[in-house]
C-alpha cells in the first residue's frame, strides 16, 4: 500500500502549531477591530484573468492555474489584493469612502519550498481605500506593528522605502514603464548592475545612473537619511515629491509615540508591480524572510474597472509569524483551561457519565468522556499522560448518594463530591 | 473593460455575513475545546489519489482536479475525512488512542449551484478515533447538538439511521458490496423502486425486498420505532446487531438529558460509501438541505494504510448554519464594542490624533482615525452613518490644556475631557 503524503510544498499543522496559527489569526482579527477594519471572505478560487490582471510575471507564472469542468480558466489565489480590488470595483462600488477591509486565509504559489516558504501559506490582509494622505500610510504601518506586538514578537524591524523615489528619477529621464518595471524587479533582487545596464540600454543618462547608484546605497535608521535623499534627487521633481511624502509618513509614525524600529532604504523595491508609493517589510533577526509586506497602490482599483481610488495595504504572513514566534520561543497568552476526564466504572454508568459531562459543558467546563470501555486504571493513565487536571470517576456506590469521586490529578488527591457541586469544585470556587 | 466576477458557484462574504461565519467557526472551536478535540490544519490541495481513494463516484467526478506545474495530479479537497485519515495513518500513527481531532475550513465540489449549495463551502469537522463503543457515537451527536445550541438555532432535528440495518439485510442475501453501494446510493436519493430493481436483478429474494420495503417506510420520533425495526430484521443477524447498536446509542443520547429532537429512519442512507454504522443529519424546518451530517466509518483508516481504527465523525456546514441563522433571524451574541472616531481639526494635529488613537487601542478600545483630510462636519456625518458611539475631536485650543472634545454621538452631547481620561470616559467608568 502506498503511503499517502501531502502535496509537495504543502503541510499539515498539528495541534500545537494549529493553536499558534489560530492565535495569530485571532490577534490579526483583534487588530482589525481596534483599527476599524471590516472582515470579508473571498473565494480561494478566482478567475485566472482577475488574478493575472496586475500580478507581475513572476507571480503569474507560479499560480495554480487550470480549467474547471465548465472550461473556465481559474486559479488559486496567490495574493488577496485582486479579490479585494474586484469587490471594491463591483459590489462595494457605491460604499462611501474611506473604507477599511480585512481578510485572512490561505494562498497558493508554486515556489521552491524552503524554510518559511511553502506552496500553501496564510496571510492576514488589511486594505485602507479612499485616502491618499500620509496618515493612511502611517496607519497601515502602525497596525502592522500592533499585530507583531500583540502576538508577542521581539526585535522586529520595519524596512521602509518609496517606489516613487527610484521611479521618479527614471521618469525624469522619460524611461517607459516597462523598463522601469524591469529595473524595479532587478533592484528588488539587489541585482543593481543588471538594473543599471537595463536602463542605460534604454537610453538613460549617466547622471541618472549615478544618482540611482548613490540612492541604492542610502539606508539608515534615523530620519536624517531622508534629508540626504532629498538632496540627491532635488533635480527630479517627482522623486523629490515622493521623498517628501515618505518623510511626512515617517513623521506621523514617530508622532504616534509607538516604539517602532525603522530603517529607511532609498533603494528598496518590492516585486509587485502595482505599488505607487510607500513600501515596507517587517523582519526579525532570526529569519531571512519578511513577516509582512505592504505599500500604497493608488492605480490598482481603476485597473480592475472601479473608479480611481487611492489605497494602501499590507499582508502579514501568518505562518511566517508563527515561525518567528517559535524561533523566539514566545509564550502563548491564552487562558489556562482546566481539563477534566470523566470515567464511568462500568458500562451501565455510561449514560450517567454523559449526563454529568453535559452538565459540566453547560457550565463552560471542558470535559473528555472515556469512550473505550477500558478499565479505570488505564483511563487514569491516559488522563495523566494528557496532563489533565481532574478525573471524575462515576461509580455505583457514590451515585446512590448523588455523588462522584473527583480526583485532582495534579495534587494526587481525591474526594467525594455531590454532582451539583462538581462544577464549582473544578472551577476552584470551593473545596 | 470587463467586469470581474467570482467564479460560478463561489461567492464573497461581506462584513455582516463574514461576522456570522466567524461567529459560527468560533462556536465550533469552543465545542471542540469543551469536548476535548484538538485542532489540526490540513492543506486545501491534496494528491488526487488520496481524495479519490474512498470517495464515492459522485464526489470523485465533481472534484476540482488538475495537474500542477510538477505534473502531479492534485485536487481541491471535497471533504476533510481523507486528509484526517492520511494524518492518522502516517504522522499520528503512534499516538495513543482514542483521540479526537477537529478541523475547519473551505471545501470544493463542482455541484450545480443553488440556495445553500455552493462550489466553495465551509465545514467544521470532528473525528473521534479509536473507539467502537456506542458512547463514542453518542458523543458525536451530542457535540453536534451543542454546536447548534451555542449558535442559537431553534427547532433543529436529527434524522438518524444505521447503514448496518439495510446492508445487513442485503448481506444476508449475499449481495456483493458493489450492488449494495449502488442500492444505498439510490435509497439515499429516495429512488427506492430503482434500488429494489437493482438488488432484485442481482438475485435477491422477494422476502428480502419485502423486508426492505417495510424498513424504508419505518420512521418516527420515539424509540418504539426501534422495536419495530428489530422485529422486521430478526432473521438477519447482522441487521439485528446493527439495530441493537442504534438502540444503545440512542439510549445514551437520551440518558444525557440534553434536549434533542430525533427521528429514526430505518431507510436512511447517506451518499458517502465509507459509513459502516450509525449515520445522521441535522435539519431545520426553514431549509431543505442538511446543516450537518456524520456517522461511523470503522474501515476507513485501514484503507488509507493505517492500522484498523474504529472511528466516528461529523461535518457541520458552516455556511449552511449561517443560512439557517439568517432565516431564523437569530441574534449574534457578541460583546457590544463601542466604536470611536478620532478627528483632528487640522493637518498639523494628525500626529497628535495618531498618538491618542494608539493610547486608546492600548487600552483595548476600537478607534477609527479620520484619514482623508476632510472637514470635521463631513467626518462627523461619516461617524454617524457608521453608527459610531463617540467622536473625539482634536483641536488646538483644547490640546493646550491637555484635553480633547469627546462627543457622545448617541446622546448628541459633548464635553471637554483630559486626554488621560478619554479611555475611562469611553468605557463608561466615569463621567
Amino acid at each position: 500500500m502506498v503511503e499517502f503524503k501531502t502535496v509537495r510544498g504543502m503541510r499539515d499543522f498539528l495541534p500545537e502549531e494549529a493553536k499558534i496559527m489560530r492565535y495569530i489569526e485571532d490577534k490579526a482579527r483583534r487588530v482589525a477591530e481596534l483599527y476599524g477594519y471590516k472582515e470579508i471572505i473571498t473565494p480561494v478560487l478566482e478567475p485566472y484573468e482577475l488574478l493575472a490582471a496586475k500580478a507581475g510575471e513572476e507571480i503569474r507564472l507560479r499560480m495554480y492555474t487550470f480549467k474547471d469542468l465548465g472550461e473556465r480558466m481559474v486559479a488559486m489565489r496567490p495574493e488577496f489584493t485582486p479579490s479585494v480590488a474586484r469587490l471594491v470595483a463591483t459590489t462595494l462600488r457605491n460604499e462611501p469612502k474611506p473604507f477599511r477591509l480585512f481578510c485572512v486565509g490561505s494562498l497558493y504559489r508554486y515556489d521552491e519550498p524552503q524554510q518559511g516558504r511553502y506552496r500553501e501559506f496564510w496571510q492576514s490582509n488589511f486594505e485602507l481605500m479612499g485616502s491618499d494622505k500620509p496618515e493612511a500610510d502611517a496607519e497601515i504601518i502602525l497596525l502592522t506593528n500592533s499585530l507583531m506586538t500583540l502576538v508577542g514578537l521581539r526585535n522586529h524591524t520595519f524596512k521602509i522605502g518609496h517606489v516613487g523615489v527610484l521611479r521618479g528619477v527614471m521618469s525624469g529621464e522619460e524611461l517607459d514603464e516597462k523598463v522601469q518595471n524591469g529595473a524595479m524587479q532587478l533592484m528588488d533582487k539587489k541585482q543593481y548592475d543588471d538594473a543599471f545596464r537595463l536602463i542605460e540600454e534604454a537610453g538613460s543618462s549617466s547622471k541618472c545612473i549615478a544618482t540611482l547608484r548613490k540612492l541604492v546605497k542610502l539606508r539608515g535608521g534615523n530620519l536624517g537619511i531622508i534629508e540626504k535623499m532629498k538632496q540627491l534627487v532635488k533635480n527630479y521633481e517627482e522623486a523629490l515629491k515622493a521623498t517628501e511624502n515618505l518623510q511626512q509618513i515617517l513623521k506621523l509614525v514617530k508622532a504616534s509615540e509607538c516604539k517602532i524600529e525603522m530603517t529607511v532604504e532609498a533603494g528598496f523595491a518590492r516585486g509587485l508591480e502595482y505599488y505607487t508609493g510607500i513600501i515596507f517589510e517587517v523582519n526579525v533577526p532570526e529569519m531571512d524572510k519578511a513577516l509582512a509586506g505592504g505599500g500604497r497602490y493608488d492605480r490598482l482599483i481603476a485597473l480592475f474597472g472601479g473608479e480611481p481610488t487611492p489605497a494602501v495595504g499590507v499582508a502579514h504572513g501568518i505562518d511566517r509569524i508563527m515561525l518567528a514566534f517559535q524561533l523566539q520561543k514566545t509564550a502563548l497568552k491564552t487562558k489556562d483551561e482546566r481539563k477534566t476526564m470523566i470515567i464511568p466504572i462500568s458500562e451501565e454508568l455510561n449514560g450517567e457519565a454523559l449526563k454529568i459531562s453535559q452538565m459540566l459543558r453547560d457550565a463552560d467546563i471542558s470535559v473528555e468522556v472515556e469512550v473505550t470501555g477500558r478499565k479505570v486504571s488505564k483511563a487514569l493513565e491516559d488522563a495523566n499522560r494528557k496532563k489533565m487536571d481532574y478525573a471524575i470517576i462515576v461509580g455505583e456506590k457514590e451515585l446512590k448518594e448523588g455523588s462522584v469521586v473527583v480526583r485532582n490529578l495534579v495534587k494526587r488527591e481525591q474526594k467525594i463530591v455531590k454532582i451539583k457541586k462538581i462544577a464549582e469544585t473544578i472551577k476552584g470556587q470551593s473545596g
